[in-house]
């Protein structure tokens, strides 16, 4: 096996947020922290992102603990990317307050010689053509993944599509996926995604669980349910974590492995969001996410 | 067997719907008429309601021709109720235009000498006073299960509570389980309810699927995805249909049999939402309720 076999870029950042348990100040998130800390489990992870001269060191030897590797971090001067937002009792509804791109606003990514090499690619939710620069520094790997956002769909569709025929799986949430392809039926949906490239469309519903599909099938999961849901930031990037941490572990991309790697993603994202930042993922135990795993399947057995 | 082992009470309506997809001028609906067009799949089903004399016979021969004893049906000089609405593509959420309650205002309901035998009991969505008046004319039921709807949380809320007491399996939606725990979370409001009486408490999310809660279990089960959703009017009735007319085909009532059931109730309020008032669930087969069952368990297997 490789060393780094999943490369993944997007945003390391400091986020404030405010949920109706508590509150954080700048602690660290971003969509490339939040995925790079729970695919660890299955694989080594190579993170591309940007910070500013302002980041605290100690975000990045956090990360470096958890065995990602932050060599493609690059540091600029100025300040790091901010995200500020808060959630009411309906968690499933972010409330943006405040973004601040800064360095991110001129981020250009460069792949190491290394990290050229890497079988799987994870290219989170940045401008698509970042995303694209990201894929055409990679050699010939073995799958590609993508997550957008409704920004990017509304201003960037062209980019976005061009893209999406270069990548195996994409990933969003249903409000996303019924912009993007102007469908509002979730089926038909799927069908126009499927139709720009992609062979396989995750379509993250939030404490309502995913759909996965494909041209052979559909699979239906559940969210796994908590009774304390503490900050929901981060778990559509914790769920793609796990979902292409799995798939790492398996020589075959066939219906029975992605069926079982979208569970191991809702797991990931559960105990994600049982507490602020990473602090639930950085405690977690590979023993845990079998746990949970295995109550999964009884919860949902018939 | 004894002869009509359900006994169902509840609204038979004339309903005007409008929908993304079509409309339908007083047609056939109401509560009781959903419950007992799907639950006839599965055993004979009595009703109890009250309708106007303008009420089309034609209607009643319907339910008849689908084998409901439709005798506890009285007809009553003046108005059927009606209610009207509209449906936008977020087809989970049903806006109301108007309910004329008519005869149902001062619906008393009686049951028959040989419907006090009953062994199951629906009580579908009205005042609790009048489910509890009902419930106190059956001899000794073997299971009894109702539903309610917010109205009714917010003003019989004591009434209701009286008669959670006496009822084994409470039905309702996510809204509604929120606002009579008192708790957001689906958990904790499920906690709340059971210690009011029901051993076992559904909770209906329209097309995100349903959550079974007892003491002893929790089982996750997503909505059938359908490509066309015509018309959601009566889900959550056909849904108790199915999962109540399973029950009563088994002789006791453990968790593998509920899980099943729930499966049951869905397939049925997905065959309901395919088109307008009870179109389909009339000319619905034995078989397609099997195909569609066992679609499920591909869909939902891992």
């Amino acid at each position: 096996m490789k060393k780094n076999p999943i490369l993944a870029v997007g945003s390391v950042a400091l986020d404030t947020v405010k949920t109706p348990f508590g509150r954080v100040n700048e602690a660290l998130g971003g969509s490339a922290t939040y995925f790079s800390a729970s695919a660890r489990f299955f694989s080594p992870v190579s993170v591309i992102a940007v910070v500013g001269s302002d980041f605290p060191g100690k975000h990045l030897e956090a990360m470096r603990l958890l065995g990602v590797d932050t060599s493609g971090i690059e540091v600029q001067k100025g300040k790091t990317f901010r995200w500020s937002g808060f959630y009411d009792f309906d968690l499933n509804t972010a409330h943006t307050l405040r973004t601040e791109l800064n360095v991110f606003q001129h981020f250009r990514p460069k792949v190491s010689p290394e990290a050229r090499s890497s079988r799987y690619v994870f290219l989170a939710n940045i401008d698509p053509e970042l995303q694209f620069t990201v894929l055409n520094q990679v050699h010939d790997p073995w799958l590609v993944a993508c997550d957008t956002m409704n920004f990017w769909i509304e201003n960037k569709r062209k980019a976005l599509q061009k893209l999406l025929k270069k990548v195996d799986i994409f990933l969003c949430n249903d409000a996303e996926a019924r912009e993007l392809s102007g469908e509002y039926n979730l089926i038909r949906a799927s069908k126009r995604i499927l139709s720009f490239g992609p062979r396989l469309l995750l379509i993250k519903k939030g404490e309502h669980g995913v759909i996965c599909f494909s041209k052979d099938f559909i699979f239906l999961a559940p969210a796994y349910l908590l009774e304390k849901v503490f900050d929901p930031t981060g778990a559509g990037d914790s769920f793609a974590g796990g979902f292409i941490g799995y798939l790492t572990r398996s020589p075959r991309l066939n219906e029975s492995v992605v069926r079982q790697a979208a569970i191991y993603g809702s797991v990931l994202a559960s105990y994600n969001v049982e507490s602020f930042s990473l602090n639930r993922l950085v405690d977690l135990k590979r023993v845990e996410i079998e746990r949970r795993y295995r109550h999964f399947r009884r919860l949902t057995r018939f």
